[in-house]
């Protein structure tokens, strides 16, 4: 049997275009002679399309299109394909997630999603109803197995317990299906690609079965997937692997009768954490770039490390006659700065302005005297410098139509190292879930052939320039202590005794943890940021703002 | 048995704190001869903890409070508390929402939570496990069938469908249960009390029971909790009723013999759609300042009606000597709105300072002159202005420590009408739940007997005053058609053709749907706003920024 696994980059709701995409792969996969053609989780929709689930119109036209869709099969060539369908009992939520068998020009066959993540960014108990006993489905005389992205996730090795009662893909194989095939809409982080191989790995190992494992490739807001798709073989080989942030047609025959596949095609994939993450924030950038309409962006140039790899990873995903840069000096900024700014243009390529703020700043100072008279300079005038960048940045963006992008990275937002409605405002924040030990890993990837981020600005001590002499270390611990705490705490949930036990300096542990605490309502009106690490700030965690965090901890 | 109800405001996290208001409330329950307390849902963490209940320790520390809590019970008094249990058994979420039966200084008893809402602002299965069959629990001879919030909305004649499978408190009733228990905690929406009360009776009625229904009351984040316990008779008559947006002990004899039951305290609660408003508005604000820390609140007065509305509420909930309101005029603002400005100051007895921020835009001007050489004025001109003012305010915001309140409406809100990191910005929207309709009918209760709002703000067209001559109805529909057209499509989930077929103009809805969509990446980095209608716009509505929009509706 010749499979053709089609990973598309979906917009949400763009279902013309995506029905587009569709067409094509479906031409493309006809013409190599393929009998099955596999696309991703609720590929009638793009994943996540949230709470658009709950428009009665939007869950018609998905279903129109699973219609346009199966109308693209015929007798010889069948069609899997992820849509939304509706539960008809009245009794339960009101839609399943599922995937359609087509044939023949029609949606003969369905499968209803078992397993419906309900954590960190998924959301799918809020709209759907799990399906009943997993049943193959039959398809030229073989029973597919198949199962829709989180039913591969039950397994209880992965954390030693199982959120999980099911198994569906072990109930595919014990009612006898002999070919497994798992349609998905799984999003990157770092290592997740290993993780999801093993799974699959695993299962076909366990069963004796091929599986098709088949993902969605794309960003779309702060989930970027990165396609990935494979084939396994019964001993447990990836037999054909698709593009890593691209899309592909992946075609393989499978034999049902062997033990084992022919090696097929490997597509090159990154092969560090580096690598790994500029692609995905590539991705993640390009794609919220051009789904959004926007064709040019820009952002401040500081002359430090964020705003330097924020318009590198710009000038690699949109091309760097898209991307404008803005230096905004005052009477802290130094001259060294601004040399660093220029040498990075230069190095990119990219569009670069230079605008005093010091005339603004002085009016802003003028016009609160009366009010300030007997005040003492503290974080406020910095605040409003920041403030200040922002006023002039968006204007930019408003006047040209250019998307801003935010260049603050992980630790800081962590912390709340930035300014709210200042250097943390933008559509996007590019490196919002690179914490700034990675941002260097990054930087110093990108210039492993020839240097793109200037030297200098890698090995400066950062500062924000908002008061004289300042650098972060007189506010923050070292950025490796304190990215240990934050990793800690944020992405393992590890208490500040936990933290202390893990050789944290108990001082800075709570310091650190302190400062995330009370940055949660900076957060809450943070720009949507590129999710690369296991728990991003943003849609994925939900803390409140109203708590006694003090109190938690005591 | 004598029950009492024990409606407190608790803080997330505040475990000292809130087991004081417990204990309180435990002996004043006990000097008036009480059998049982009965607390409110998760009241050993407040509602709603969020991902707070992923860390360990923040699970522990419930546990120990369990115990601080049961320990407040004796043999003759008891407890019925609501707190977070473990799910010891390795399969399905690690938690279960449950409620604890205290006896004698001890937790003897429990019952898990079955129903999980998860929907709009709920995102309990993120976190729980659903409990088994219900089961009643025996205190001093009588089977107590308790549950806990969402168990008593199962009923399918609420939209014409269940999503859910069981009815918890029918289980009681048909294992047994003699007195029906329910802990809440249930968030306010106008008309949501009505709707539960129904609930209640109906099952009341049904089962011949007498049925203790005790909800939180208190502002957490975007969610108030109103309180309005009550108990209904087995007839389903309401025989006590505490107080709406307060926190309350009520004490109610029950004759477990009896058919009906004596009529005990009803405490006046609101009467209109006004009050009820006005009143949860000042409870949402007075908490969220109170919880945060903030004794003081400042927010940009413009002369018109919304930060009129939005002065009044906080000098009710704070008191006029904490409320600073601040205008910032330019040269496009008129005389008439800093009049009006001063009447409602002197109306309110607030604080006031005028600081006028021509110098500043002027500055901007100049700054971007060289930049902008060759293009037309814009909208980049008027948020220029209102980013100005953000930044004024924010500033006397981080020099005198006071919390700056937004005061955009929902009405704006869904269409974009406001400025992004301009009038957009503060740290809670107090009216961003309220649509402009409503905020006149608001304004029009508060001067009832007194003039709070001047009359001459209420009478005169809406203005953002951002250029000449300027009112919001060149840009917008009139706004009783413009919030007909945001209620049914945010609200109910209509369609472009439905909206048209309940009377509005097609024209009309299209201009205000296409506007809803594109300002989606606006609302993402709103303030948080206190949610008032059955969908707000916030942590209860989920929507992609990236997304075709314009190809859903087409």
């Amino acid at each position: 049997m010749r499979i053709a696994i089609a990973q598309l980059d979906y917009t949400v709701g763009a279902f013309d275009a995506n029905l587009a995409l569709m067409r094509e792969a479906v031409e493309k996969a006809r013409i190599q002679g393929s009998d099955l053609v596999v696309f991703s989780e609720l590929a009638t929709v793009g994943y996540p399309p949230g709470d658009l689930l709950e428009r009665r119109d939007f869950v018609d036209r998905n279903l129109r299109q699973l219609e346009h869709v199966a109308g693209l099969s015929d007798d010889s060539l069948g069609i899997v394909v992820g849509y939304v369908d509706r539960n008809p009992t009245g009794r339960g939520k009101g839609l399943f997630n599922s995937a359609a068998l087509c044939v023949g020009g029609r949606s003969v066959a369905r499968y209803h999603k078992c397993l419906l993540p309900s954590y960190d960014v998924f959301d799918e108990a809020r709209h759907f109803e799990p399906g009943g006993p997993a049943r193959p489905l039959l398809f030229k005389g073989v029973r597919l197995g198949i199962s829709v992205c989180e039913d591969v996730w039950s397994d209880p090795d992965l954390d030693g317990r199982s959120i999980y009662h099911r198994d569906p893909v072990l109930e595919q194989v014990e009612a006898g299906a002999q070919l497994l095939i798992n349609i998905s809409a799984s999003p990157f982080e770092l290592g997740k690609a290993a993780q999801r191989r093993d799974l699959v790995r695993r299962y076909a190992a366990q069963s004796g079965r091929f599986f098709v494992y088949a993902n969605q490739v794309g960003g779309n807001d702060e989930l970027v997937f990165d396609g990935h798709s494979i084939v396994v073989d019964p001993t447990g080989r990836v037999v054909v692997r698709g593009h890593d942030f691209a899309e592909d047609l992946l075609v393989y025959d499978i034999d049902l009768e062997a033990s084992d596949g022919e090696l097929g095609e490997l597509r090159p994939v990154a092969e560090s954490t580096g690598e790994e993450a500029v692609k995905a924030l590539e991705l993640g950038l390009g794609d919220y770039a051009k789904k959004t309409g926007f064709g040019k962006v820009l952002l401040g140039l500081s002359g430090g490390i964020d705003s330097a790899l924020t318009a590198a990873v710009a000038a690699r995903a949109l091309g760097p006659d898209r991307v404008l840069g803005v230096a905004m000096p005052t009477r802290y900024s130094s001259r060294g700065s601004l040399d660093d700014a220029q040498a990075l243009v230069d190095n990119l390529g990219i569009d670069y302005r230079v605008i005093s703020i010091d005339g603004i700043f002085q009016a802003y100072l003028d016009g609160l005297a009366p009010i300030f008279q007997d005040c003492e300079a503290d974080v406020t005038e910095e605040n409003i410098q920041a403030r200040i960048r922002c006023g002039v940045l968006m204007a930019l963006s408003n006047k040209f139509g250019r998307l801003l992008l935010t260049t603050g990275n992980k630790s800081e937002l962590a912390v709340g190292y930035a300014t709210l409605y200042g250097d943390m405002a933008g559509g996007l924040a590019v490196i919002s879930d690179v914490p700034k030990t990675l941002v260097y890993d990054i930087a110093r990837h990108l210039n492993r052939e020839r240097e793109t981020i200037p030297q200098s600005i890698i090995d400066k001590p950062p500062s924000a320039e908002l008061r004289p002499d300042q650098t972060d270390q007189d506010s923050l611990p070292p950025y490796d202590e304190l990215d240990r705490v934050v990793e800690g705490y944020v992405e393992r949930n590890l208490s500040v005794s936990e933290l202390a036990a893990e050789g944290n300096d108990r001082g800075v542990v709570e310091l650190v943890v302190g400062l995330i605490d009370r940055s949660e309502y900076k957060r809450r009106q943070a720009a949507p940021g590129i999710k690369i690490t296991a728990k991003a700030f943003g849609i994925g965690r939900r803390y409140p703002i109203v708590a006694d965090y003090k109190g938690l901890h005591g």
